[in-house]
């Protein structure tokens, strides 16, 4: 077809010493390759009822994955069966699990239990709990995460940044010295609450919400809180009894530096000498990842050292805090110290329901991670019911919020973890410990676990992925930074919501000031394409030719009116004062504009009126299924007419250049 | 070129019985036009320097109307000219103002002044302010707005949806009869504030922050309002003495009803019978426009006559209520009552945007349709600079809230008028009002402002426009209905906060959850269309072509890399019953991918990736150039490889099925 009627050519533009047969010579400036005479229909998209079109609408928002496309077509009993795995993946994987299996298990699971242990007690500190809890919270959650998670690696248990925030948020209000019981209670109300959070958020299918978090905007959010917790881990390292509540970087230091009186040698050389130990293993695991046992085995190492050191010399280090006596035996039911009325319940589920956000982000991005690493796909949904589960069950046997952890489930993978059952293994060790060897804690020395700490909120300072974002995306790079400051300056819950302020802002930006580019043709072709980047593309003369690039929608209407006004105004301008033909038609591309609503019709009906009482016409070109079928809708198309509408710019260039010559040449 | 590469047929889909010459025959299901063996490479756009595409970003977003076009090459008196007419229009259009100008002006100015009068005590009943403040702000804010409005058209004065929500936010905390002094303090200087703030949004170039109202939740809301007003009026229209203030739609009824005793007969009547007057009044214009001084003059008529028979018949109806004394003479000065610290300054601050931005809403919607209608265009910045100063000077001179009005722009337009001069007219009408006409409104009653505030907001709910969302978008309509719920059940603010967020939530839903569809080749063409929708659109053996309807995001991109993961799935599972060629590659159509950010180009690598780990190749096609800029940028154009990358859907097959081809015929 694009053969026979080449010979049409272009010569209305005022080139007319290179008519006939032109097509076959390329690159001749405004030559345009004639389209087929045949004009192409734009087609509405196959008719839906109002119900069915609002069911595929729903299904796309909340079943994109098509969770149910395993049930199709099966008996009742293997659906039945399909159900129970659904729920409970380890029906899956269950059926299938070997001895071999099991060895990489064990390894990998006393691997991460190593570290989980001290880190266990030390994120408990960062959220102003009692460390037993952070053991607590070791144990029951993995055991659960086991046999409803859909992740094989995910190494689960307290995290830090979830911990961080708890604890801001509570201690703002409660104070976990004058009233631990009160506390406690919120502290597990809190994670009641963001249980029931992430668990209904994946029963409701609205994963996507925490999707609202960029990528960016947690960068600078992790480093800024990663700062902050390692200088309130000074108070550790250096000794100091009397240390601000306070979050913000200012006063941090300010009480660092006021309390130096407090600093104790003792501590800080002990302090310091661990930190470095810890931070060393941590770099030579980073450089030879098959000597990942250096870092895992390493906070467990300190802390082991650390109470001996600190029990052999008592008498000469009694500067030094300890954790002191723990309380033997396994987690106590806590489910009587939920708080579902008073003053503090609004307290306790804004709280809650800020830490599961982040703890959710966190555990899917980490499950996520691993499975793409390992070729598997982990469902966001269910993720989301089995950490909020194992949240609601936590809340109820003295655990706070758990999620699945970065710095474990690294461990985890490079130990060799094949299956959820290394959780089981860890928990199981975290079970011995806490039925046999509490006492050991007793001169465990405080300093050990800020070190522990730091050397663990490190990680969290991603300066690569800053330097990308200053290359790549200078305003990813800005929401970044507006989060780091927003969280050291302000505070951790303000420094999130900046987060994602910055990050809605940011998709608002965009559809506000959408582009819009000039489009010309590439010689010798039918592509059109923006002559600003292409330099051989070329305006055709008469018309000016708009790409728009994002949809048509009340928030940029306006600006699009006005903006489609100025490129005719400057086309006219350029065109006034060079002899050539005058603007005939605009013809705005429409195959960018992927959806369109009330105010952007009325604006693209208002621009063919205004245009037309200048004498200009206006022509849609190629509207996507739904901006079509609105067009239709609200009788715009009855308006643009039969020939306002194309399906490729060729077609209308070529239609619409024979009609103006039609006219040129009538009497 | 089209031309001579046509007897390239593909073969390598199975179609071997329709070989050679075949681009001749159209039609034939699933034969390829080839495109020219030339494969046209994808530019980059030309570069810039983070300077220079920052400023670019910049000068888009502050000011893409390009304001300054006018000023580029004159000389420096003209520009002085230039400038002045800038900020002032009054100077662009006095020079060449006429005497028949003038003529026009004078007619349109009293007509409306008939209207503005009584609007101005009644909207100011509705701020819960002394009617006499309705006045003044009626006669200094319509001066000024002519000396720096660009608007020719604009009526000025109060307007009923910007005087409710400041009577309703005001009176939460203060109330109008027990602290009259304060409570006029803080209309003042919410009003103030009103304008700083409209004026900051135009100075700083943030017009588009109005734009995010909806016209779809505009609509919505304002119907409320009008319920909830006409509601509250009942009070007048009824002689009820102890009405409540609350503004939601269930006490207001119960207000109504448990207060029966209360009911004046004699008010019922009278009032009853202006109200009808006045609806009949209105529509009697509606259906002939050139009998517009029936509307215009109907309130003046009305607040006569009723002031007449009150004044005729006092003894008989001193139940009737009436506005009683009013001072005379003009706006005294009300700088010293702006109230700038205490404990209502947040207050006030509050009510000043939310009225600021609702007056600047309703204010900037009139003028720019008004000026479509008479084909001029009006500056969105300069009109909120206008409004805004002039709210700043009325605080000052014991004026409210002033915005340009629908009603009395509309009459205004009706009668003639040409330009601001128009408003000065009304202005001097008020003034000799004010100065010797106040005791007449003595006597008037109640009721009429109550009949005439019906009449206006009567023509707020438009109710053609509800039934046009629910035809063309449902989800437009839901909007609508959440924003009329919101203001009808919980208050007037809470509405627009509704109206708000659920136009955000639009706009976020639609980024969250953009669409995909599998494109097909129209038989004989280059054109790759949705084959969900153009029939005569065919798959392409051995391709999956994709097109992502919407930019790449950190909110979509999980949700894209899960769909088309799934796109990938479907289209397998489909082959695998059937004798098709197994799928080689799938094709990534980005023609409408308008943006991409960090995330968005790691899901595009991390799909490459677990597409490469199931030997399927991903190819992506004409990126727009901040997308492609960004590819480049991020080194992930080096992982797609020099056969990764193509300008349209045709030159990809092309080429990949000859290499595919190629491995196919190898030993």
């Amino acid at each position: 077809m694009a053969v026979g009627n080449n010979n049409r050519v272009d010569d209305f533009a005022g080139h007319d010493e290179e008519e006939g047969g032109m097509a076959h010579q390329n690159h001749a400036t405004t030559t345009i390759v004639m389209p087929p005479l045949e004009i192409h229909k734009v087609c509405l998209p196959p008719k839906k009822t109002a119900f069915e079109s609002m069911k595929h609408r729903l299904s796309e928002i909340f079943f994109p994955d098509d969770p149910f496309h395993k049930f199709k077509n099966q008996t009742f009993v293997k659906k039945l069966v399909l159900g129970l795995q659904y729920f409970f993946p380890i029906f899956q994987w269950a059926p299938t699990y070997t001895l071999a299996l099991f060895k990489s298990d064990i390894v990998s699971g006393l691997t991460i239990a190593s570290l989980a242990i001290p880190q266990g007690i030390s994120y408990a500190k960062l959220a102003n709990l009692p460390p037993i809890i952070g053991l607590y919270s070791s144990f029951v959650p993995p055991i659960l995460y086991a046999l409803l998670g859909s992740s094989k690696h995910l190494g689960v248990g307290p995290v830090s940044i979830a911990s961080l925030v708890m604890g801001e948020m509570l201690r703002e209000r409660v104070s976990n010295v004058t009233d631990p019981v009160l506390y406690l209670k919120l502290a597990f109300t809190a994670t009641f609450f963001a249980g029931l959070f992430q668990a209904s958020l994946g029963l409701l299918r609205l994963g996507f919400i925490i999707d609202f978090l960029s990528k960016a905007t947690l960068t600078g959010f992790m480093a800024g809180a990663a700062i902050i917790v390692s200088l309130q881990q000074l108070k550790g390292l250096l000794g100091i009894a009397h240390f601000t509540n306070k979050m913000q970087i200012i006063p941090v230091l300010e009480s660092v530096f006021s309390h130096m009186k407090e600093w104790s040698w003792e501590t800080i050389v002990m302090g310091l000498s661990f930190l470095i130990f810890l931070l060393i293993c941590r770099q030579v695991s980073i450089r030879r990842p098959n000597l990942f046992w250096v870092q895992a085995a390493a906070p467990l190492t300190s802390v082991i050292i650390s109470t001996l050191v600190v029990f052999i010399f008592k008498s000469q280090v009694h500067h030094i805090s300890t954790i002191g006596h723990l309380p033997k035996g396994l987690n106590p039911p806590s489910a009587n110290m939920l708080y579902f009325s008073g003053p503090f319940l609004g307290l306790a589920i804004k709280t809650g329901i800020t830490t599961g956000i982040l703890a959710l982000t966190e555990g899917i991005a980490v499950g996520r991670t691993f499975a793409s690493l390992k070729n598997y796909q982990v469902d966001g949904n269910k993720e989301m019911v089995a950490i909020g589960v194992m949240n609601m069950a936590g809340s109820c046997t003295s655990c706070y919020i758990t999620t699945g952890s970065f710095s474990r489930s690294a461990i985890n993978v490079i130990a060799g973890a094949q299956t959820a059952v290394s959780n089981i293994v860890m928990a199981s060790t975290v079970l011995v410990t806490l039925l046999f060897l509490m006492p050991l804690f007793n001169y465990t020395p405080n300093l050990i676990l800020a070190a522990i700490i730091i050397t663990a909120v490190i990680g969290l300072i991603d300066y690569q992925s800053v330097i990308k974002l200053w290359k790549v995306d200078k305003l990813d790079f800005v929401a970044c930074l507006c989060a780091f400051f927003g969280v050291l300056f302000i505070s951790v819950s303000t420094g999130l919501l900046i987060a994602v302020g910055v990050s809605i802002f940011k998709i608002l930006m965009h559809v506000t000031r959408p582009n819009t580019v000039m489009l010309g043709n590439i010689p010798g072709t039918q592509i059109y394409q923006n002559v600003g980047r292409y330099g051989d593309a070329s305006r055709v003369a008469s018309f000016l030719i708009l790409g728009i690039e994002s949809p048509i929608y009340f928030a940029n209407c306006t600006y699009l009116q006005e903006r489609i006004l100025r490129w005719v105004r400057e086309e006219e301008e350029r065109i006034q004062g060079k002899k050539e033909n005058e603007l005939k038609c605009i013809i705005l591309d429409l195959t960018a504009v992927t959806a369109v609503d009330t105010s952007g019709l009325e604006t693209l009906t208002e621009l063919r009126r205004v245009l037309e009482k200048r004498s200009l016409q206006l022509v849609l070109v190629n509207p996507v299924g739904q901006v079509m079928q609105k067009l239709h809708r609200s009788k715009a198309l009855v308006l643009f007419g039969s020939n306002g509408l194309y399906l490729t710019v060729g077609e209308a260039i070529a239609d619409i250049s024979s009609n103006i010559k039609v006219q040129l040449y009538m009497p």
